[in-house]
């Protein structure tokens, strides 16, 4: 008998409807009284005539009322384009009053005022805002889209546990206390790798989830207490296999937003990556790279160069066909010295030559300097000049910082790039080896020889590539994965390599050592940060406009007061 | 150039294949190598000739190896009915051993001689087992399954905190220590109870998840530190709407199982429940019901029934078509005295009359119980004597232990029921009320006005009904719901009846009463337990059998070795 849907148009007039939803603001004109109504995203507009036996009950009704009206579908005199019910009203018959409200202590619009720290508090109203109400529903069909994917490619979803082992000296893991097992403690799981891998090794050959990962770690913007991963990973398989498979999927996602253009997934290595963009995860909507001037600039006559120049440094520097103004180059240059660049040269280049840091170079120089940097235009030259990783990794800041402050980089684009070989190990902070990715990526084929035959000192073994790969967007790290170590000898090799002793490998992977010997497959795979994709394709401000219930960035869920003293 | 699937048949004749998988087993006949490669439920026969060049490495391969086989697709002589690839062999032209196995500590096939033990120790070899594959595999397409249908339903899927804030005095809580957070404690989630209930405050009409939930509590047969539940809950909605959504998911669902009968889904109240089946999950595979015989036998002359029967007792009993040996009938009556029952009767009826407790009744008193129970063949009569309550719930054990023992339980059969009404307080152990669902449940209409305008006593309260409703499956709880409390006083009369003070209510729900009063809408939902639908589904022994990576039933992890100490 009636229509329970807020999706009317022209062709519902006349029709009986029975809405339920919230009072969003109502208004007199004249003798009539008007509201609109919001259930999720939609929103009718409801009139009520004075001589309607619904006109008391209207009369009373205040922003987010929760109201059930029943009505009929009318023709609307002035169209409201930006509503896709504009062309209708509902004009009420009855009107029930299921629950009032009181004042809200913010704004139920797309636009609020409410700061984020009251929207976290109130999140249960803050979701009532359309935008956050797209954002979820979205969440939910990008959740359906990706499982979707997988499902027709043969792979399996499986549930692997949350609550799991604690790690040996595991920090940045939550510890789990249960009643039943005093002094012993479970931890939460920071990713299903472990579990993964022994599926492959239970002869589960496509496995994939959409799963919950848990770190203890102080929230930053971009990170939550607990986060949601895509994980997936294959026997008898190799980088090639899962790169295009995730090409495939990222095209899948992303064919939903129209708004963007989406620029061919590349793939460079971990070297390329560094030598041009100065990053292991280059923004790629912006062509800039860096290039190498120490050649040009070795004899140079201007003297400060000179004088920072010897054989341990380089010079390192950046185009950009975009000017900024001095004070916004000053800028720059405060901030880039603040976390601890040394050498920062800059200059304006024009037809009449070159400013500032750059001024004194000969023409010669210059003329050389414009033909390796290919530099046919207006623009600015940004340097630095250090050792080698030092120049790059703060031209590759630089890069990102001035793209950004001369409004370069389009919105509209989306840049996934592929970053491969990663090397095998880093040096800690306390210039201990650590794996770059996880103790279980396998070395690259090329180095595998020597990894496996030779007695290596640290120094040959940071040179060890492996065969880890991140998928990057944006200029923000998405996601990561790897062939794994598929044999014992390698395996404890880098186990060894990482400092363990022979009774710590064996009370940590003990077990797992011994899972190798029963018929173990070659393996590999990769996981995703969802939270981060869906933060990037709905354009929010932080991963936790994607979130329902997301804890502060301190870690605290500031709605229900957590965590607490337990007495 | 080369099919890679298992999935071969005549149709592939003269395929060049390479295949990836597991040795089975190998044998020599006569010049010839064969041997079985497995890969999931697959299995397929390799044949070497003697002259092949892979002859010498297929000579090495033993059970489990991995290897990598290329070859040609031939038909096959002796055919194989069991498997589906029985009509084709592959004639080995290449054999690459990718990893070798020891022995193993189980046996790789549907049927294992392992204890449950030595399968967890070893689960990651266990789901080699192709029966174990199949399971994964179906839990995989099951949720496919149900997020399709929800998804059909415009229901969206949101994903709540799995991190929470601890319940004041909550047993059965995990607790969570933070390194950011000294001396205060986070929680595992018990179920997202509350979040959907404020995903409902926040306009999400239709919410559903496969969620994660975590109880901290001896595991059972049927109980894991961690589970999974689909939940959801929908705004402005009936028992009525839930009940018949779920009806239709549930057909969905058992659709793809063509072995079971669907019996039409009922729906009991819990007081029909505990009448007629002595229990609130009746298993309704059979239809055997209780009566009350205290009418009949108030008069009798047998003196040690008389001798019981005062005003205080009833006697209650259950009639079967069947009958049993008078010892399997004493165990079962020693079994039941040992739960605390006391006066158990029992006697077989045929055409000559009843015997055993019931050989001394009058013809009259025996013509009656034949016709109040509906006698016309040879059975057994079981009775309880006891307080109702008592007399019921032991008959109710009796029903399910009888009809188990007497072989008279259709293993074809899945029958639902939903059991509603439930009251909406229950007596604790040490006498004080509790909630029988949670606290969060509305009052049945017909109850509400009593339960808001007067003061109640506890005997007055547990006799208010609530809208609370299980879904029961072939007598097994596998769900339950219902419709909530959605303003503020009814709320705080519940605290209250529970035993909350003021400054109790307010340190924990202090704000969920605040949101109510920013204009709620009415709602309802349900949660059901998939771990225990799928084991039944699928017949396995404990719902660890449809799990990854499940703990025992002491909660242990006893492949990686957890809960540990940390130091």
């Amino acid at each position: 008998m009636f229509n329970n849907s807020f999706e009317l148009n022209k062709n519902n007039i006349n029709d009986k409807v029975k809405l339920n939803g919230w009072v969003k603001k109502s208004r007199r004109m004249g003798d009539l009284l008007f509201f609109d109504m919001r259930s999720g995203e939609e929103i009718v507009q409801v009139v009520v005539k004075p001589n309607s036996s619904a006109f008391e009950i209207a009369n009373k009704l205040r922003s987010e009322y929760v109201v059930s009206v029943e009505g009929i579908v009318l023709l609307r005199k002035n169209i409201n384009p930006k509503l896709k019910t504009g062309e209708i009203e509902i004009e009420a018959s009855k009107i029930v009053i299921i629950n009032k409200a009181k004042q809200l202590p913010l704004i139920v619009d797309d636009e609020t005022d409410a700061l984020e720290a009251k929207r976290l508090e109130y999140r249960y109203l803050d979701i009532r805002r359309p935008i956050n109400y797209k954002n979820l529903k979205y969440r939910s069909k990008f959740n359906k889209l990706i499982r979707d994917f997988f499902y027709e490619n043969d792979f399996i979803e499986v549930e692997t546990p949350i609550i799991t082992k604690p790690t040996i000296g595991g920090a940045g893991e939550f510890k789990v206390i249960s009643n039943n097992h005093k002094n012993k403690f479970y931890s939460l799981v920071q990713s299903p790798q472990i579990y993964k891998q022994l599926l492959m090794y239970g002869g589960i050959n496509k496995y994939f989830q959409i799963a919950k990962c848990f770190r203890d770690e102080d929230s930053r913007a971009d990170r939550q207490l607990e986060f949601t991963q895509l994980d997936l990973e294959m026997s008898f398989t190799t980088k090639e296999i899962i790169c295009s498979l995730i090409d495939e999927l990222l095209m899948k996602i992303t064919n939903d937003f129209k708004e963007y253009k989406i620029k061919e997934i590349k793939q460079i290595t971990y070297k390329e990556a560094i030598e041009e963009y100065g990053s292991d995860k280059p923004d790629l909507r912006f062509e800039n790279k860096i290039v190498d001037l120490t050649d040009i600039l070795k004899n140079t006559n201007v003297e400060f160069i000179q004088k920072i120049l010897d054989k341990d440094v380089v010079i390192k520097a950046i185009y950009f066909e975009k000017t900024l103004s001095n004070s916004a180059l000053k800028n720059i240059s405060e901030l880039i010295k603040s976390q601890g660049a040394k050498n920062f040269l800059w200059g304006k280049i024009n037809d009449d030559g070159i400013n500032s840091s750059f001024k004194d170079i000969s023409q010669e120089e210059l003329s050389q300097i414009k033909k390796t940097m290919n530099i046919s235009s207006e623009g600015t030259i940004l340097a630095i000049i250090d050792k080698k990783h030092l120049a790059l990794e703060y031209l590759g800041r630089i890069r990102n910082i001035f793209a950004q402050e001369a409004d370069m980089i389009p919105k509209d684009i989306l840049a996934f790039v592929w970053v491969t070989n990663f090397p095998l190990f880093e040096l800690s902070d306390d210039q201990k080896l650590i794996s770059m990715h996880n103790p279980f990526t396998a070395p690259l084929e090329k180095d595998l020889e020597r990894f496996r035959n030779q007695e290596l000192s640290t120094k040959e073994l940071l040179e060890i590539d492996s065969t880890a790969y991140d998928i990057v967007l944006n200029g923000n790290e998405i996601g990561g994965g790897s062939i794994r170590i598929s044999n014992n000898e390698d395996q404890v090799k880098v186990f060894k390599a990482l400092g363990m002793t022979n009774e710590e490998i064996k009370e940590s992977f003990g077990w797992m050592l011994e899972a190798q010997e029963y018929g173990i497959p070659t393996h590999g795979g990769i996981a995703l940060g969802l939270d981060r994709i869906l933060s990037i394709l709905l354009k929010t401000v932080s991963i936790r406009d994607v979130i329902a219930f997301p804890k502060t960035s301190a870690g605290t869920d500031d709605m229900m007061k957590a965590p607490i003293e337990v007495k």
